[in-house]
């Protein structure tokens, strides 16, 4: 048996709350150079002890499988409950969602490179000798202007940073993926957008229109010394993916700053919470929304950031910060509480990694694993032991009492 | 998706040395009379001490599944990274290759025993009293002298200890396996072999083959007191196993003293360096090799031999042994380290058992368990958890750096 459908047959109906909260990128490894200690071990972080001190059960989790480095889209797909390996997601509609464009069902988005031609049309330069964010902006204002639609279906640009873009086709009747029109190496020629799937006629179709799209677009970037062509990577679909709500009987909301994640959480039929800026502001926010949802994402960045960075001094005073607003989240403290990472960003790699990120859970019916702190090293003593991520919120809503027993 | 498959796409080429170190047999369990010790953790083992505080992650393998106790195949098959349930290698190719001998594709290796018939031709010992190694040596010279070749196939046939030997079959259009002859007890006859897919007509072929063996071979032992019959066991073909190179875009080498050992990683394509017959020599068989190779599969025998001997004291020593010779091998650190056993050889069990052996995993980017040493029960502790085994391989690959992210 599918265990989601056995989950899925166990669960009962609470008044419990449950709260999600994800520490970007939280988990690091100990290096002699920073005192043997991982920023989160560093970090004074008295709320934080406080409440491992009433009771909590730790572990850590795998993201996706031994040894592999998500993505934000596979990490919080994970935490979210669902297989990353299932439920992939395309790097057009992520970047999509990264620019904070909403797609609809059945868009198509995709990944763009302004990049150099030269005068044989060959790729001089994938990346447009990194043109500066304004240029970019300055070209897609320029394609938008002149390309509303190709055939019936509707384009939709936005820039992103330096030379990169988002295009995204709307209309009836497209498909993905499609493969990249990047050839990946200089001196080549911009490919052929083809369907992954020869037979698929809506895969045709779709390729018909990036082909009739670079027609139209080519023309008008012919005067550009720099940015005279683009490149097309991930060109995907927005993926097919059963609604939290149905799937766990939990009304979701999502406390998120940064478009990406309140994209990936809109994936999943969550509700977009907007306003906040700060964690402190996601946290007062949560304590206003707290009768009007069952399930709360809470999203903070910056212990990402600062690991991408190789930050250690930052990232410690990052997860500081968040420990001194942790208080306000408390104030009404929700039945079920998981404090965790998407995956590990250690300083010393500067960028996502493989390993397991540590986790919190505190619940009335958690246990306590007697740790005087959450860090990384105490949750190897934890409870929880090491396991996969996806399984995090069925443990949730076991602390949430929503399963019945299986079998008598 | 296949994890393998994503594993694959995963992967880049990186220009890191991986060495995996096999104690075989390492891990044990404490008793009260070894002090609730067990070898590993009385031994004295300074040189994995001050690696250990170097940095390491600490673990513990599950071979192949709870409880279950494998044989040198599996455990090792899981450590070169291959399900060791969906890769099986039968009885007579492990046999064969403990006897040294090379198996080409297409081969047929059965495990043998001599055996005394009655004077109704039923079994009446199935080990033949234990003759003695010169015995089946001097038997085992009359059969090859007279039986070169059954129809077109070759016959070759190699003395093993006491009463057993192996026969390999080497031609054309064979298969395995095919059914036991040994009636796994006395007062019946010799069995016939039999394919084991009725349908499969090479393994038809190969059950006549058989059947002309001995048709040829019991005339000739007919006048031996002890030994006049023989039981045929594990009769299969050499497996088909996808290149270790291929698999992980890893050169590897085998530096194994052990004839079955030699045989395991070549069956997986590892190139067998010879010439070393100490830990010492393998150790300085790897520093001349270095620039020749990606990865190192380092074997050392005693471990296993004295848990078997269930003498405590020796296995004590050959890990201190070991430990002794570690120096050499760090001499040109590989990038990636990995210390571990192919299984457990508890001395209190005398015998293989199921407990998960502990593993060691030293790189830059191991992250430090901050353990004082390499034990059973500092592995408990560790941040790599309890796994199973056939994920180590991609653990060492994640630590070299030689998988990109996954998802955006």
């Amino acid at each position: 048996m599918n265990l989601d459908n056995l989950y899925s047959q166990l669960t009962v109906k609470t008044q419990a709350k449950l709260a999600l909260v994800v520490l970007d990128g939280l988990g690091d490894i100990a290096l002699p150079e920073n005192g043997n200690m991982t920023p989160l071990e560093a970090a004074r972080t008295p709320n934080l002890d406080a409440l491992t001190a009433q009771g909590c059960a730790q572990g850590r989790m795998i993201p996706v499988a031994p040894g592999i480095t998500p993505g934000s889209g596979p990490g919080h797909f994970a935490l979210f409950g669902y297989d990353p390996i299932e439920y992939q997601v395309g790097r057009g509609v992520i970047e999509a969602l990264g620019l904070g464009l909403e797609l609809k069902q059945g868009d198509i988005a995709v990944r763009c490179n302004f990049c150099t031609l030269d005068e044989n049309g060959l790729v001089a330069d994938r990346r447009a000798g990194r043109i500066p964010t304004e240029e970019c902006e300055r070209l897609c204002a320029l394609l938008k202007q002149k390309i509303k639609k190709i055939g019936s279906a509707e384009v939709i640009i936005r820039p992103g940073k330096e030379h990169r873009f988002v295009v995204i086709f709307r209309g009836a009747g497209l498909d993905a993926p499609l493969t990249d029109t990047d050839p990946g190496r200089v001196g080549e020629p911009i490919l052929e957008a083809k369907p992954l799937d020869p037979k698929n006629a809506k895969q045709k179709k779709t390729a018909k229109l990036v082909a009739d799209f670079y027609k139209a677009a080519l023309p008008l970037l012919q005067g550009e010394k720099r940015a005279n062509g683009f490149l097309m990577r991930g060109i995907d679909k927005k993926p097919n993916i059963p609604a939290f709500e149905t799937r766990y009987g939990l009304k979701p909301a999502c406390l998120a700053v940064y478009p990406m994640y309140k994209g990936l959480a809109q994936l999943v039929g969550m509700v977009k919470i907007e306003g906040p800026e700060t964690i402190r502001e996601q946290f007062e926010r949560y304590l206003a929304e707290y009768d009007n949802y069952d399930f709360f994402f809470i999203h903070y960045k910056y212990t990402d950031k600062y690991g991408e960075d190789g930050n250690f001094e930052a990232k410690k005073k990052a997860i500081e910060e968040f420990d001194a607003a942790l208080p306000i989240l408390l104030r009404k403290k929700p039945d079920v509480l998981a404090i965790t990472g998407d995956h590990s960003t250690p300083c010393p790699i500067k960028g996502h990694s493989w390993h397991p990120q540590p986790v919190l859970l505190h619940s009335r019916y958690s246990g306590n694993d007697k740790l005087e702190r959450f860090t990384e090293t105490g949750a190897n003593l934890g409870s929880l032991g090491v396991f996969e991520a996806k399984y995090l919120l069925r443990l949730m809503q076991a602390n949430a009492l929503m399963f019945d027993k299986f079998g008598a």
